[in-house]
């Protein structure tokens, strides 16, 4: 390829529009690299790369020469998934240093939606009723353990954010961590999940998506919480046994939900957790990577697999995440 | 007064009823102290000390032998201010060592309520419609200061939240304090409220109310704000001219607005406020007191001022708070 041609990429998602979502921030990249829908293509051998969200899982066949699926965000798992994903593709996710500040800040928020029943107070607001909560139906935050699933870049975010508000942190972990990090206790091994889920007031999913975490919150996990907890699920939806998430929210042993990701998205109209007040439902929106990070590394991840180099960005295909 | 009397009180707020709100938490110590409405006292001499949240201007008038006001809270400028008050009663307000979690957390909701838009989140779950924000409008937290107005125990507890989910924080000071906090720059001296205001994205209010901070939050002051800013308002509501807000939020110059604290409490059903999207409101519930600390520091008051002592949480009644 010669110096300085720009290089042609597909976007391929079976959920979003990603020029809508991401044109503008393309836009400054055009001398370096193309993005069009797979509709408006010509000639398929030309394109070398695809950014991609929830592929269809046949997606990548028309590609004979694509040798990178990049990620809008963090998680690859639905490209690494696709079937159709060529064997000798290289995926790579965006690495946004703002973005486990991002999610840290969501997870915060939500923690406090649940803990001072934020929810009541915009239910009142819509009445324009003043409707104090008698405060003593609140344990301090030192006394609200909060457990964290999943403890990379956006776990250590989420515990630095729910510390320094006064919650006790409890996390899963693989390994122990050599440092101690301060307000976070750990469990690890097998079993490490259940076991902060015993403990935690309010737990937060952030967990990758892989065989072993998919379908890890379930009925017989969200028994093992402490009654009355509160589940703030931004993992990904198959993460997640929609049923009986219900189940424990009419048992009371889970007394609220916050859910940003799920099985089907866009979540249908018709789904039943839209109109249940237990449960708050947010498009798939906590850990949002800046547009322009993203342009910026697609091109330098687009570049590198055209000189035959491996990307900074790129994800250990073997390891799921 | 013979050891182990019960020592008589009242409760004084135009406010609440702060027997509905307190008795749950005073009832244990009804053996040292007890604590009766206005129209239940016979011998209003028998009255040694009033709990206190808005007293009426001639609420302390009826008890000659008063020696003790105090508040439900750290706020005690509406009982320093009452024209009624003795000038020899000791003003006490509540030292609740978790308070400063608690206004933190609800403090660092707001700052995400503002800056990840979640309003826009609750509305459209209402409709059953998924909704993303494009990420691109909003800026990472990085490029977000904060601004802090009042850098107490609550200030302090704030930043640390804030600053912990990524967010620059810039707090008004008397004096530049002599050690550095990680993540905070200090205004101080004159005019270092307005100059917070200059250069805030987001903005916080919890100073204490006194002669130089009411009507602080007025037009001019807003104008001083970036374009599209938002106020959190967790002070008292005379610091804010309610008029200038409405006109801030007409030119566009504050985008949004948190108010928790209001001219007249409860809120009155008609108030424009309740209807405006742009302000959330909520019903004076930042900094809640947990109601066993209050009751505990009250017993320990009302028996220290009967003991002829000076209690541990009173207030310098010259300094205002």
């Amino acid at each position: 390829m010669a110096d300085g041609q720009v290089i042609e990429g597909v976007y391929l998602s079976d959920a979003f529009d990603l020029h809508a979502l991401y044109g503008h921030a393309l836009t400054p990249h055009a001398d370096q690299i193309r993005l069009r829908h797979p509709h408006e293509i010509d000639d398929p051998e030309e394109i070398r790369f695809a950014l991609c969200w929830r592929p269809a899982d046949d997606a990548f066949l028309p590609y004979p020469n694509l040798r990178l699926a990049n990620s809008i965000a963090a998680g690859v798992d639905s490209i690494i998934n696709c079937p159709s994903l060529p064997a000798e593709a290289l995926v790579a996710r965006v690495r946004d240093e703002d973005q486990g500040d991002v999610m840290a800040g969501f997870a915060a928020w939500h923690v406090i939606w649940h803990h001072r029943n934020m929810r009541h107070h915009i239910v009142h607001e819509a009445k324009h009723e003043w409707a104090r909560l008698i405060p003593s139906t609140t344990k301090p935050p030192r006394e609200t353990p909060v457990g964290i699933l999943g403890f990379g870049l956006m776990g250590r975010a989420i515990a630095r954010a729910v510390t320094a508000m006064g919650f006790p942190v409890i996390a899963a972990v693989r390994n122990t961590p050599a440092e101690d990090v301060p307000g976070v206790r750990f469990e690890s091994g097998e079993g490490a999940a259940q076991r902060v889920a015993e403990q935690a007031a309010i737990l937060i999913n952030v967990l990758p998506l892989t065989g072993e975490t998919r379908g890890l919150l379930n009925l017989d996990f969200f028994n093992r919480m402490p009654e009355g907890a509160a589940l703030i699920q931004l993992g990904r939806g198959e993460h997640l046994i929609e049923a009986d998430l219900v189940r424990a929210l009419d048992s009371g042993r889970i007394a609220s939900a916050s859910l940003d990701v799920f099985d089907v998205e866009p979540l249908p109209k018709e789904h039943p957790f839209w109109a249940d007040e237990r449960i708050l439902v947010t498009p798939h929106q906590a850990g949002d990577c800046s547009p322009h990070t993203m342009a910026e590394q697609l091109v330098r991840a687009a570049q590198a697999v055209v000189a035959g180099e491996i990307p900074e960005t790129v994800v250990d295909r073997s390891n799921g995440y």
